[in-house]
């Protein structure tokens, strides 16, 4: 089993560059009346040549079967193992807003929710409160202080929030006050560990103080927390591979990840030209660069097919300019499938393309799923992806005499 | 995870016969003119006859990615995960020389070097003297006596030679004297466990006399020691697969690790006609013949991609009379790619054609690496070549009732 340890011995810093291009939630399925999948339909001269000259495959995030959420997917491509590399619920949330979590800080999901008057819930989600309202709420909640213990109270959409506990190093082994079902009470938080003693203690005061402030703000007037967790420590790309990698991504969960794992987070627009040009302006500095494209998992999660479709003939037509460029390796491919058929994240494996001039080239000539198949890198983890761009970057060296 | 456990509690012994041909860095990559690599552009009528009749696929030796040296490479061939089963450095010079080391020997890595007044390390190959002078320098180290511990000094090439330690249970867990930088003096050796300290006080011991003998042998003025290690005590092929396994190799390296595995290694001649007819002489007295070919490897070392061609279509033409003995399984595979355009060893995934009566035949009916993309046995790693050959032999019951 090929593994980080393995890798961080045999890499070397060089001055070849890797591009990872991440068309999040690119693979798909077949609209029934044509046979073809999103990927199939779109017009895209530059992918299918590069699939021509590089090598193709299909691959699994997590797992046969298993659908990825966008973290384990990411986690995976950048080669950490998405299993093992456990991204605590609340932590993720945090990342999921780019809140700049510290060491020490607990965070927490929270839901706005309902409770009767025998505080009982009866909606775990406030009736889905905007996330306007969702805002308006957190403000009435957030910096408040508890046993110098600061509280951040963040929006994230609809009844969603976070919830940042900073002061002192604070263990996050508490239980959920969440008890995800309706017609009970919320649950009081307790320490699960001894350690943990404190933070228990000023969740539950945060939670007390949180049902008076909200009492008149039906449906939503009381919280629920879940998922306590602090931001994990994982060994940076730098770190295992040497590289100097920069991220560009107009999504503040792709940025948050990023950083997770070491990458600088350049500063981009929300537009795919916006994107690649944030690239080509930043060429000199770095030597891997994850790009990520939002627009084509937002369209599968809409069940919108065309607009899949459109999104990755776009990014199709921003390739050329990067392509001209001659970086020696370039990774097209997703964090997971999104077919706008299933509107949702699915279990389907994701189509790979690699090119670089050392790649041994296979005789797959378009960049589709089913031609995939049968491309020469065959079906594999993705968390293997990495471990290939580096080795065709000539970034590797032997293993073992 | 299948593990040798596993295969050892279902091997059984037989009396088929399993050639597991090694053309040594067979796997290439397409020459730029033709779109063809050495192993597309050699005439291979015999080959191509067993995988039409045989299934093909593609494994990785240790990893995709990973480029392996020629240990690992062969382990993994043998069921070994090349990973886990570690050969220390100055073991693995030894067993390269064929250099019988023995339990209770330690034995380094070594390099003539030259220090300058001051003992400052000026350059660590001593100019690369010749493996001629080299030769010359070793004999007046080799057979010196320390406290009871007699000391074999052996050439390797050029710089580099074998220092094995043998006289007592010798603990090879001491640092290098070698820095792996200029500028500095050679380490003193160190004991990092308590019972090394009298392999330390030895190879101090020994480094001074050195020095004193090669005072007057400018550029090679002085020794420097790496890699302490032991014989690994591996199980043997014998006992996991129940066989009675023979090895034909014309190159030192090989035997070693054929030796290492537990294989009875047979004396043959240096071109391949040789090694077939080794093979042919003692068709009735072994169940596995492991035949190694050493100058595929060599002619893609140098770059030479038609002289790489030309020892396929060799290995080819000497197939034939092997295919007449009709042994049950016959594997044609690598421990690795060679590709002449990369004068190395590269981490491109390697053919691998498996010919038994019983195997499932696939769709492929020449033996490249792109018709090996379709094949049967798909993509997989290589240290489970050796169950599927078992398997095709008929020596593996049943799992489970």
């Amino acid at each position: 089993m090929v593994n980080l340890e393995l890798i961080k011995s045999i890499s070397r810093s060089s001055p070849t560059k890797i591009v990872l291009l991440v068309i999040d939630g690119l693979g798909g399925l077949p609209r029934p009346e044509t046979g073809k999948t999103e990927l199939e339909t779109a017009s895209t001269p530059n992918l299918d040549k590069l699939a021509a000259k590089g090598v193709c495959g299909l691959s699994d995030p997590v797992g046969p079967g298993i659908t990825p959420g966008s973290a384990p997917g990411h986690l995976a491509l950048f080669g950490y193992d998405p299993v093992s590399f456990n991204i605590g619920r609340g932590a993720l949330e945090a990342m999921g807003i780019d809140f700049d979590l510290q060491p020490g800080d607990a965070a927490a999901r929270g839901n706005f929710c309902t409770v009767d008057k025998a505080d009982l819930i009866t909606d775990r989600r406030a009736g889905r409160i905007s996330t306007e309202k969702c805002d308006e709420l957190c403000q009435l909640l957030d910096g408040l202080l508890i046993e110098n213990v600061k509280i951040f109270v963040q929006p994230v959409r609809e009844h969603r929030f976070v919830a940042v506990f900073r002061g002192g190093d604070l263990s996050p082994d508490v239980s959920d006050s969440d008890p995800q079902q309706l017609g009970v009470t919320p649950k009081v938080i307790t320490a699960l560990s001894p350690e943990a003693d404190r933070m228990a203690g000023i969740a539950n005061q945060f939670v007390a103080q949180a049902k008076t402030t909200l009492s008149e703000h039906l449906p939503a007037n009381m919280v629920l927390l879940r998922g306590f967790s602090k931001q994990p420590h994982f060994p940076t790309m730098g770190e295992i591979y040497k590289l100097r990698p920069a991220a560009i991504a107009s999504y503040p969960m792709y940025r948050g990840l990023a950083r997770l794992v070491g990458m600088k987070v350049l500063e981009t627009g929300t537009s795919i030209e916006d994107e690649f040009k944030t690239l080509i302006q930043n060429y000199a500095r770095y030597d891997l660069f994850f790009l990520h494209i939002k627009g084509t998992d937002s369209a599968g999660e809409d069940g919108d097919f065309d607009r899949k479709v459109k999104v990755i003939e776009q990014v199709d037509k921003a390739l050329a300019e990067l392509m001209s460029l001659q970086p020696e390796v370039i990774v097209v491919t997703s964090d997971h499938s999104t077919p706008a058929l299933l509107r949702g994240h699915s279990w389907h494996p994701v189509p790979v393309l690699l090119y670089s001039r050392w790649c041994r080239p296979d005789r797959v000539s378009e960049f589709s799923e089913s031609a995939c198949i049968s491309g020469g890198l065959g079906r594999f983890p993705a968390t293997q992806i990495m471990s290939l761009a580096m080795a065709n970057a000539l970034k590797l060296t032997k293993f073992g005499a």
